[in-house]
């Protein structure tokens, strides 16, 4: 089967004239390539309907179905976002319940405000050695459910933005038992089940609805996505008509043939591929296992089997407890003087990532530079002032209990005023406080800010992270309440 | 301001190495262009991020507020879709009551449903010479406002997918005077006030919020959009807040850095651009007045005020009135015979678009191409036989009149049965019934099937046009309708 890239290209060769938008006509314009616009196409004859596909987007859905083991695949244009809020709109009744993991991505909050959702949290447990978030595990969710037996759907993150895996089947079995549907966020695991070391991916492992960013681990252009379904505990048509609400009427074609590329090359060259990538990964881990400062996550000597089960391969942990830096530091460091752009940094680490396309060259700097910056804080360690180290790591995901107060889509339109952080403890949130990335909310508008929260607020804002929901006024950050709510 | 573009390019040819995502790495692979891939990042080091502005990203906001006259602008990479939706969400409260044009865009209906709101319809009249669909006008406004004092909001089209043109600034006035906002779906409409012979855009007539297409008539990627904002009816947090919802949260710097281009481009290059484009048009427009089957619209006479108040320059209506052919048969023969892909066909006429991306060449194939079929259809015209003619040309854009029934959000939450054409007179739809392009709903959910609908619905289907929520089961065509209700 042609690839949609070389459809587009061969289309850009034929003689047909655009009377139609795109307004560049397939032409180079200012700025724009030339190389780009011929391949950027609408709805036109031979090139089929995302959202009515009965051709080649049907074709192209159906193989990464296929490359996925799912009875359906659609290509997203709008990212995981648009996935996550077609498949909880679709798989939970409104003003139904969805039980989620607490450290889910934001949209899954945006789902929920929109269809006027309850929620209920799984808390994930800390991974001891590294102060990261763990997946949730079955145990969790079944205790959840018999507890709560109003609940309508399940939401898991699998791998975790830092690449804990979750037993994906297990949950499954668990939430069928349930009769009811299991979401899988699968966003960081395109990758997944395209090689014998990788754990499977949702659909394989019997997940209903699973949401896949194709551009975050796979060679696709960024904001791309798919959305894999199985079984019949939701209903397809509910899924078209939110997918149809929640994505352009006017998808990219260049966004969709990126989709197909990263799909066939995953499933038609993934052992090759990924067996090199594991090779250059396994290497680094090695090297790395000389650090004496940073810790970094996952260890050279994890077993195999952890792998196929527990860990993804892809994401580098680098934790600076007990070094006398902050993560935001080591960002910095490894950005200015070594010219290492990272994905992102909190508190407690550093996140690097590795996929297929990176080069062995890729994985050296890094090694080196943390080997580098690791030898120096040795040399610093015993300089170092008790009092200004940061005693204790904590995950960019540990996020504040869930108390009381409104449900979110009542919390969030409720009116609310801004108040200075110091004041806000006792108050009721108004807004999101995230921390960005990855954009897991520390506080969900309806919650309670307690003393903790505050203490935690404050030390992310003293190190410069990203912290949505916190603005400042007179040199002063508050956050917004709910008026009169106390 | 250095291009996004060109910001991209510069940074593709640093030294610096990505541990981060897109899976690509900025390297191309398989089918995907190395020159796409160089040019595709995430939220890194000096490129801003697009939910929370601090940078390159706002500067490109607020230049793009000051080409357009806005106070605020955003980016949008989810197309007019995700403009539409946010505007909506955030101009009107849960439940509230929205007025809007009935031959809006689907995005409108299905922001009003994902919102619970209740829809008051302004029936477009059509222009008599050529069928198509007249922007709403001031008087029907104005009338609805003071029949109905309940409405939250007004939202209407301008220019139409045909290329009718609104008065926008005295519809402002009418919606303020009421104290509600205006939206203006200005998708078609990127190119307005840009060039003395255009109508100003929306934000400089006084709307509150404009949704604009940069791609449709721009040099701009699909999918790409502004929202434009003003005045001081809508809460901008609140605008901030469902453009956060309704977007990716890993959006495309390719497709912003197109929007940059657009943008640039119509207000640096306008006059000049646009100056050329109008030539060729009126050219294009003096050799159709020749066409003695085909009705051309607009004509070559039209005076210079009618394009700076109600007629946009660009859409081209070649009307099959009275000829014997459909509009679905002069669509296959200028793409079959002539290499000419339209933008739209539909019962009574096809749509061809022209923006400053086009050549002179352009012109004069759709030109010739036109009078050579014209001068065939004359030959015809006295061989045909008057019961296989089309008796009345209908507007793509007319449609069922709203009939009682259930709340578009109630209808569609509905349970559903599929139920052949013929037996659907009497019942209530369950899906929304559009013809697609331009998605103009028919029917919406909850609203009541007539034997006019049927009619209508059996005479596109037969004309092979793409009637949406109309489905074939054993070679029969069916709807789904509302189980039980009569």
């Amino acid at each position: 089967m042609e690839t949609l890239f070389e459809k587009l290209k061969d289309y850009a060769g034929s003689e047909i004239y655009p009377c139609h938008m795109p307004g560049h006509k397939r032409q180079g314009a200012g700025a724009l390539p030339q190389g780009l616009a011929e391949l950027d196409i609408t709805e036109i004859e031979g090139f089929d309907n995302l959202h009515q596909p009965e051709g080649v987007i049907r074709q192209l859905q159906q193989y990464a179905a296929d490359a996925y083991g799912a009875e359906e695949t659609y290509y997203l244009v709008g990212g995981s976002t648009c996935g996550i809020l077609s498949a909880v709109s679709a798989a939970v009744p409104r003003n139904g319940r969805l039980l989620i993991a607490r450290n889910c991505h934001k949209s899954v909050y945006h789902a929920a405000y929109l269809r006027q959702l309850k929620l209920s949290y799984l808390y994930p447990k800390q991974v001891p050695e590294i102060g990261i978030c763990e997946a949730v595990s079955p145990r969790q969710v079944r205790e959840a459910l018999e507890r709560e037996p109003d609940i309508d759907g399940v939401l898991i993150v699998s791998p975790t933005y830092e690449g804990r895996i979750a037993e994906v089947a297990e949950i499954a079995r668990i939430a069928h038992s349930h009769g009811i549907p299991l979401i899988v966020d699968q966003a960081h695991g395109a990758h997944l089940g395209f090689h014998p070391s990788f754990a499977p991916g949702g659909s394989r492992a019997g997940a209903d609805l699973v949401v896949v960013s194709v551009h975050k681990t796979l060679p696709a252009m960024t904001q791309t996505a798919l959305l894999q379904v199985g079984g019949s505990l939701v209903d397809r048509r509910r899924i078209r008509r939110f997918l149809q609400i929640y994505q352009s009427s006017s998808p990219s074609y260049v966004l969709m043939a990126s989709i197909d590329n990263a799909v066939r090359l995953a499933w038609e060259q993934g052992e090759k591929l990924f067996g090199e990538m594991i090779r250059n990964w396994n290497g680094m881990l090695r090297q790395l296992s000389a650090c004496r400062a940073l810790t970094v996550w996952p260890p050279a000597a994890l077993p195999q089997e952890e792998y196929q089960r527990h860990q993804d391969i892809g994401k580098l942990v680098i934790s600076v407890k007990d070094t006398g830096i902050t993560g935001e530091e080591l960002y910095r460091e490894l950005l200015e003087r070594y010219a290492l752009q990272m994905e992102m940094a909190c508190d407690g680490y550093v996140l690097a990532m590795f996929t297929i396309g990176d080069t062995p060259q890729g994985y050296q700097r890094l090694t080196d530079a943390l080997l580098e910056i690791d030898s120096r804080l040795q040399r610093a360690e015993s300089e170092k002032k008790p009092e200004t180290s940061v005693k204790e790591t904590e995950s960019c995901a540990e996020t504040a209990r869930h108390r009381g107060g409104l449900p979110l889509w009542e919390g969030w339109d409720s009116s609310a005023q801004w108040i200075a952080l110091e004041d806000a403890v006792g108050r009721y949130v108004g807004e999101f406080i995230n921390i960005y990335p990855p954009g897991i909310p520390v506080l969900v508008p309806g919650e309670l800010m307690e003393e903790a929260d505050r203490i935690l607020l404050e030390r992310y804002l003293s190190q410069g992270l990203n912290v949505q929901g916190v603005s400042v006024k007179d040199g002063i950050p508050g956050v917004r309440v709910i008026a009169g709510m106390r």
